[in-house]
C-alpha cells in the first residue's frame, strides 16, 4: 500500500472530528441521563462474545448472523463474534449475569459493527444506543418504551414531523395458524406484503384457505377499521388475533393521549424483524428519511436462549443518524506561557468555567494555535479574556 | 454449546453491570470534559481499518501486530483490523484528515480489543482514554501532557502515593550510535537493561566499546547524578546525549515545580516500547499495582507512515483500570400507575431533579421493581418521596 493510501478508511466507516464528536457525546450524555431519569440503568457489554453467545436472535434471523464479522479466539480456538446488535447480550445480563425478580429495565450506547453496509450509504458501524424493559409482558410496557423513544427523539430536537408506525406480528401470525399453513406459504405471503404487491397478493389468495381474509390484512394494512370490516367474523374471533389487534388499537390511543400532534401510522404487514419479534413494532421516521430514527418491538423470550425466558420490549438508534449531521463550533482561548501566579490562577477559573484554554509552548507565538477564537491578555493587572 | 453455558464470557471479556458502568461513565465524562477544558479535542476513531493504516506503530512493534484481529473485508476481500490501539488512528486523522498548521491536541476514548491479555488477570478490552499533541518539539509539550496525565489522576481520586516514572530512549540510543554497536547487540543489551540483569550486563560490557558506559547506563539507571559521575567525558560530550539528558532533567525540575509532593523516579533505561518511542517517556504507577495507571511518551514521526511526519507526544490509560473496582449504589423511585396531572408534574420534577423514578407497569406492585429505595407516595394531596 502506497503512503498516499494509508490513510484511506474502508467503505462504511469513518472518524468522527472534533466539532460533530462534540455534537455526538453530548447528545450521547442526554440519552443516557434521560434513560437513568426513567429508571433505565446503563450497562457495558462485551465487544466481542462466542458466537453461540450472540445468536440468539439470529438462530432464526440469518442477517444478524451474516452482519457479525467472526474471529478465532487464540485463547482457546473457538470462535469469537464481534458484536452487530447489543439486544441479544442485555438479554444475556438479564437472563444470567444480572438475574432480576421483577421488571428490569437497561439501556447501553456502544459501537457495533457490520459486516457489510444495511443500505445506500449506510455506515458499517452504527453507534448504538437503546434500552430494553424485561419481566412484564403489560401493554403498558410498550407503551412505555414507545414513549421512551419519542422522548429520546424530542430531546434530540427531532420531533418535529417524525411519524411513528405501529405494527403486530401477533395479527398475521395468527391467521397463518388459524388457516394452518405450511411455513413456504407463509414465507411466500410475508414476501408479497413486504414488497406491498397486491395484485400478486390478490393472485396468490384466490384459492387460498381464509384467502380473503389474508388478501385484507395486506389490503387493509394500515386503516384498522376498514381492516376490520373485511375480516371474516371467524377470524375477528380468535383469541390470538384479538388479542393482537387490542393491544395495537390500545397502544395507539395511549400513545396518541400523550404525543396528541403526532401522527400515528399502522401497518399490520410491516414485517421488517418477524423471526425476531414476537408481538407490537414501532418505528419513528422523520421528513425526507428512509431509515427509521429509532425502531424496537417485543421479543418475549428472547432469554430462554440463555436459560431464562421472560418477556422482552425494547428499541435502540443510532446515534450518528440522530445528530443528524450536525456540527458545533469550538471556542479556543489561547494564553501566554509562563507561571505567574495571577495568570495561572485565571486560566484554572477559566477552565473551571467550561472554557477550552491553551497555554503556549516553548517560543509559539498565536498562530501556533489553529481556529484560536480568543486570548487572555492583562490589563492593568487583570487578566481578561479577549474575542481574536 | 448447551444452554447451561451460552452465557459464558470469553477470557479477559467482561461485562460492565450498572453499579460498576456509573461510576465509569462518570469517570468518563470528567476525564473528557477536563482534556477540552486544557484545549484537548474528542476524535471518535474507527472500530476497524485497513490492516496498513493500523501499522504505523507496528511496523517497528510487532507487539501491537500480534494484538491486532484481523477480519476480512466482505466489500472489498482485503484485510481489516480490529483496533488494538488508538494512537496511530488520531496520527493519522492529524496527518491527512483534519490537516492543521500549529498544535492540534486531541483526545479519544474507546474500547481497543486485543487478542491476548497483555498480562495476567488483564482485560482484553480496555476502555482506552488518552490524549494526544502533535507539532511541538518543546520540553513544554512533554510537560504539559505529564501534567494533564497527572491531572486526570488527580480527578479520578487517585493521586494519593502515586508515583511518576520517567525515562528517555535518547540516552541508550545515542550511546549505541557513539559506539557504533550492531543491532544484534544492541537488543542483547536492551534485553539485559529490561531484565535489570546487572551480573550479566557487567560481563557482557567487559570488552563491549565504551562498556564501562553501557554498565554505567544499567547501573545508576535511577540515580541521574551518580550515572553522571559515572560516565566518560566523550559520551557527557556526545550533543545527542547531551540533548536528552537535559529533556530529561528539566521535565523532572519543571513538573517537580508543579507537583511538589509528587515522587518522580528516573529510569534511563526503562524501554518498554523502545522502538515505539522517540524521546522522553512516563508512567504513573499506584502504589500496589504492577501495571500502571497511565503511560506515554514522546513518538515524534509516527505521520510519516501517512506522509506527514510531526513531532507528537502523549498518554493512554484504561478506564477500568481507574476506576478501580469501585461501585455506586443506585437510587430508585418508584410511582404510582396513571395519569394523574399532579402525579405527573411531580414525576416529571423528581426526574429533571437527577432522580430515577419508574412507573409501575399493568397490575405490579412495589415488589415488581428490584432494588427500589423509595417510594412516591400522596400526602394531603401532595406527592411526596419517602424511603421506603
Amino acid at each position: 500500500m502506497p503512503i498516499s493510501e494509508t490513510w484511506l478508511l474502508p467503505d462504511g466507516v469513518a472518524d468522527v472530528l472534533p466539532e460533530q464528536a462534540q455534537v455526538i457525546e453530548t447528545l450521547r450524555r442526554n440519552a443516557l441521563d434521560f434513560l437513568a431519569s426513567r429508571g433505565y440503568q446503563l450497562v457495558y457489554t462485551p465487544f466481542i462474545e462466542y458466537i453461540e453467545s450472540l445468536s440468539s436472535l439470529s438462530e432464526s434471523n440469518q442477517d444478524l448472523d451474516l452482519a457479525t464479522f467472526k474471529v478465532i479466539d487464540q485463547l482457546t480456538g473457538r470462535l469469537l463474534g464481534v458484536r452487530a446488535d447489543m439486544t441479544p447480550q442485555v438479554a444475556r445480563i438479564d437472563a444470567h449475569v444480572h438475574p432480576v425478580e421483577g421488571v428490569a429495565r437497561y439501556c447501553y450506547a456502544g459501537t457495533v459493527l457490520h459486516t457489510k453496509p444495511r443500505g445506500f450509504n449506510t455506515t458499517r458501524a452504527p453507534l448504538q444506543l437503546g434500552a430494553e424493559l424485561f419481566g412484564s409482558d403489560s401493554i403498558d410496557a410498550d407503551v412505555e418504551m414507545i414513549d421512551v423513544m419519542l422522548s429520546l427523539i424530542e430531546n434530540a430536537g427531532l420531533v418535529e414531523g417524525v411519524h411513528l408506525d405501529l405494527g403486530h406480528v401477533g395479527l398475521f401470525r395468527s391467521l397463518v395458524k388459524h388457516a394452518g399453513l405450511t411455513k413456504d406459504i407463509e414465507r411466500h405471503l410475508s414476501d408479497l406484503y413486504q414488497r406491498k404487491a397486491l395484485p400478486e397478493l390478490a393472485e396468490f389468495t384466490q384459492n387460498l384457505k381464509f384467502g380473503a381474509d389474508f388478501y385484507a390484512l395486506g389490503r387493509y394494512a394500515s386503516d384498522i377499521q376498514a381492516l376490520k370490516t373485511n375480516l371474516s367474523a371467524e377470524i375477528l374471533a380468535d383469541e390470538a388475533f384479538k388479542q393482537a389487534f387490542d393491544v395495537l388499537t390500545t397502544t395507539q390511543a395511549e400513545i396518541q393521549a400523550r404525543w396528541s400532534n403526532l401522527h400515528i401510522g399502522i401497518d399490520v404487514v410491516e414485517l421488517r424483524s418477524y423471526h425476531y419479534h414476537t408481538g407490537l413494532m414501532y418505528a419513528v421516521y422523520a421528513p425526507n428519511r428512509a431509515a427509521p430514527l429509532a425502531q424496537g418491538g417485543r421479543y418475549d423470550g428472547i432469554g430462554e436462549h440463555f436459560g431464562r425466558a421472560r418477556p422482552a420490549t425494547g428499541f435502540s438508534c443510532d446515534l450518528y443518524a440522530l445528530s443528524a449531521g450536525q456540527f458545533k463550533q469550538i471556542e479556543k482561548v489561547v494564553a501566554p506561557k509562563g507561571t505567574n501566579q495571577t495568570l495561572l490562577a485565571a486560566i484554572t477559573t477559566a477552565r473551571q468555567q467550561g472554557l477550552s484554554v491553551i497555554q503556549l509552548l516553548g517560543n509559539d507565538d498565536l498562530s501556533s494555535v489553529p481556529n484560536a477564537t480568543h486570548q487572555m491578555i492583562e490589563v492593568a493587572g487583570e487578566w481578561k479574556i479577549e474575542k481574536i
